[in-house]
C-alpha cells in the first residue's frame, strides 16, 4: 500500500516550510497583541523604570547632614508628582513609594527607622546602617534597548505590560492566517439536519473550527461538499478566486471509486506536492498549493485528522504567522503500560496522554473520550513496547501557553 | 512585618475556595463551547458509530455463497446511501468506506483483494483467510451512555468533535466569570496621554485584561484610580452596584500614608478575610468580599501581581467556571541553575523557565523580559539553592490547553 516514493514525516515538513513564508505585517494596538507574533525585535524604547525611585514610604536625605548633624524636613514628594526640586545640605523629604527621586538626594530611610521630632528627622542605628539605599534607579529593571520580545516568538500576557512600561502603545506583528475548510463525503450531515439511517454528523467540521482557532489562525467553515465532481469543482472554485492562505479538507481520500479529491484538486489548477506519506496515520493525506493558497487534503476519519492537523497543518499555521518554533515540542517520556502498535513496517503515532510524574515525563494511550496531550512515536521496527520503556512524543499543547 | 495571623499560601487556598462556588448554568451551542466547563457530565447520547458501517471500499457478502460457490454482484451502497437492502444467500454488494453494511451482510472484502467477471467476484485467497471483517459495529468507537466529558473539566476541540456525533447540538456550561479591575497609584497614566517626569504607564491594566482572558473571564478595566479617598470610594461604590464577580486592585496595599485601599474596602461595606498572607510575595494582599463579590487586592509591582494572580486569583476564576482541577499544577523539578532566596523566614516564590531535558522536569530562573512558566518554590529555611537540586514548582499554563 504504501509507495516507495511517499516521503517520511520529516521530509513532509521540509516540503511544507518551503512553501510556506510569514504573512505581510500590520500595526496593532499593544492591548490587542496577546499572543501574536512581532515581525522584528521589540526593544525597549525607554529604560524601565523611567526615572529613579524609591521603593519605600519614607525620607529621602541629601549626601551630608547640616552643621548640628541634623536632617531636617523639608517637604513631600508623593508618588506622581513633578519633581523639580534639588536637596541642599542637610535637607529630607519625605517620600512615597514610586515617587521620583529629588536631585541631590541619595538615598531614603524607611519610614519604620525614623521619628520625627518638629522639622528634624531622627533616624535610627538599623536604618542609618541599612546597605540598601531603598532607590530603584532608571533603567535598572529594562535598559532602554533591551530586547523585550525576540522576532518570531508569540507575546505574552507578561510582555505586554513590559512593552507598555517601555514606550509601546502599538506593535508590528504578522497577520493571522486565514483558513477555508470543508468536509467531504455523501453521508455527512449538519448537527441541526435530520439524519437518517446511514448518515452521521460530520464531527470535522467542529474539529478544524476549533484546532486552527487555537493555532492563531481565522477559520471559515465551506460547509459540506459531496462526494461528486460537480460539487468538489464547485468548492475548489470558490476557493481558488477567495485566495485564503490555507485551504484544509476532510475525507475523499483514499484509492477508493468515490474518492475524488486529488483528481478534483488538480482539475482545479492544484499543484500536487505529496499524496501520501511513510507513517500511519499519513497514508492517504496530500499536500499542494492552488494558486496562492497551501492546501492540505487530510483523511476522513476525525482522530486521524487531529494527529495529521498537529503533525502537518500547525507548523504550516504557526510558519505563516512568523513563528519559529513551529513544531510540536518532541521530548522523551515513559511508558506507564506497553503499547501495542498496529503495524510493523513504518513509524506509527498514537494518540496519549501525558502526565509528570514526580519530576518525570510520562505518558499512556489516550482513551477514545480522552483528549490528546502527546503523540507517541512507535518506531518502524516494534509492534509492542513495554511498560517503563522510553519513547519519543510529540506534545500537541500550543506556543501560546506560556 | 509578617503578622504572626498572616496565612499561609495553603491556608489561602481554602479561604478563597469557601467564598467560591461554580455560576449558574447556560445552555450554548457546541460549535461555541471549546473551554467551556458543563455542569454535568455529559454522556453519549447515541452509540458511535451510529450504524455498522463498511471500513473499506470493497464489497460485502452474505453468509454463504451460492450452490455454485461463487458470490453474485447485486449493487452498490455508497456512503450516505438510505440502505434498506437484505442480502440473500451468494450475494455480494459493491460498498463504499463509510456505507451502512445492509443486513445480512457478515464481512467485507477490500476491493484490492477482489476481481470481478460479469457479475461474479473473485476474491483472492489472501481476501478470503484475511481475519479482519472490515466492519465497524455500531457503538463500537463509543457505546451509548459513556461519559464523553465529566463535569468539571473543560471541553476541548476533540470533544466537541465526539460530542457532535453522539447527539449534542447544545452543551449546559457554567457562565464565565465577569471581572472588573481597578489600578490605584497616582503616578500611573495610560499608555497614550504624556507623559510627564514621575509619572509611569500602568503596565498591570495589560497584565490583568489578558490573564484574566487566558483563564476563561471576561474583564472590565475601570480604569486608573489615584491614591485618595474620593477616588477609591467612587470606584467602590460603582462596583457595590454593578456587582461583578470578582474586583481585583493592584497597589495601594503597603503601609504608607497613600495605601488608603483596605480602609476604602471596608468603608464600602468590604469584609477582609486576609490581608497579609505568610509568603513572598504576599505580604502585602488582601482578599475578601464586597456584597456578592470577590475581592482581591493586589500590590502593586506587576512581577507580583503576575505571581499573585497565579496562586490566588486563578483558582478563584476556574472554580467559578466549575472546573474541579482549579490550582496549579505542583510538580518536582531539577534546577538547572543555582537559586537565590531573597529571604530566610518564610515560603519565597521566584519566576521561573520550565524545560523539558532528556525527559526529565528542569528550570531555571526567569529573566525579565522572559515570560513566566513556573513558580519556583523556596523553602522557609533555605536561602541557597544548589544546581542539580530537586525543588518544587508551579506550572502557570492554563488547564484549558489539553
Amino acid at each position: 500500500m504504501d509507495q516507495p516514493s511517499a516521503p517520511d514525516l520529516q521530509t513532509a515538513h521540509r516540503l511544507i516550510l518551503e512553501q510556506t513564508s510569514a504573512l505581510p505585517v500590520q500595526s496593532i494596538p499593544l492591548e490587542e497583541a496577546l499572543h501574536r507574533v512581532p515581525s522584528r525585535s521589540l526593544p525597549a524604547l525607554l529604560p524601565s523604570p523611567g526615572f529613579n525611585h524609591s521603593t519605600r514610604d519614607g525620607f529621602v536625605l541629601s549626601a551630608r547632614p547640616d552643621r548640628q548633624g541634623h536632617y531636617r524636613i523639608a517637604g513631600e514628594i508623593a508618588a506622581g508628582d513633578i519633581c523639580k526640586i534639588h536637596l541642599a545640605t542637610g535637607e529630607a523629604w519625605r517620600i512615597m513609594t514610586g515617587a521620583q527621586l529629588p536631585a541631590g538626594g541619595v538615598r531614603v530611610i524607611p519610614q519604620e527607622q525614623c521619628t520625627v521630632e518638629g522639622n528634624i528627622l531622627r533616624i535610627s542605628s538599623k536604618g542609618l546602617l541599612a546597605k540598601n539605599s531603598f532607590i530603584r534607579k532608571q533603567g535598572s529593571n529594562i535598559a532602554q534597548g533591551k530586547v523585550i520580545v525576540p522576532a518570531g516568538t508569540p507575546i505574552q500576557a507578561e510582555h505586554q505590560a513590559l512593552l507598555a512600561g517601555v514606550g509601546y502603545t502599538e506593535v508590528p506583528v504578522h497577520l493571522q492566517p486565514k483558513i477555508s475548510f470543508f468536509c467531504t463525503g455523501n453521508e455527512l450531515v449538519g448537527p441541526t439536519a435530520t439524519k437518517l439511517s446511514g448518515q452521521k454528523v460530520s464531527e470535522n467540521r467542529f474539529l478544524l473550527k476549533s484546532l486552527t482557532q487555537l493555532f492563531g489562525a481565522m477559520p471559515t467553515d465551506c460547509g459540506l461538499v459531496g462526494d461528486n465532481k460537480n460539487e468538489l469543482h464547485r468548492v475548489f472554485a470558490t476557493l481558488d478566486s477567495d485566495q485564503p492562505d490555507v485551504i484544509i479538507s476532510t475525507g475523499g481520500m483514499g484509492p477508493g471509486k468515490y474518492d475524488l479529491l486529488e483528481d478534483a484538486f488538480i482539475e482545479a489548477g492544484g499543484q500536487v506536492i505529496y499524496n501520501a506519506l511513510k507513517m500511519r496515520p499519513g497514508k492517504a493525506t496530500l499536500f499542494g498549493t492552488l494558486g496562492q493558497s497551501l492546501f492540505f487534503g487530510l483523511p476522513g476519519p476525525p482522530p486521524a485528522v487531529h494527529l495529521l492537523f498537529h503533525e502537518l497543518v500547525r507548523p504550516a499555521l504557526l510558519a505563516l504567522q512568523g513563528i519559529k518554533r513551529c513544531f510540536p515540542e518532541r521530548i522523551r517520556i515513559r511508558l506507564t503500560e506497553p503499547l501495542s502498535c498496529p503495524q510493523e513496517k513504518i513509524l506509527c503515532l498514537k494518540s496519549g496522554i501525558f502526565q509528570i510524574n514526580n519530576g518525570i515525563c510520562t505518558a499512556r494511550s489516550a482513551k477514545k473520550s480522552e483528549a490528546t496531550s502527546c503523540y507517541l512515536l512507535c518506531p518502524a521496527h516494534r509492534r509492542q513496547l513495554h511498560k517503563g520503556e522510553w519513547i519519543q512524543a510529540h506534545l500537541t499543547n500550543s506556543p501560546f501557553q506560556s
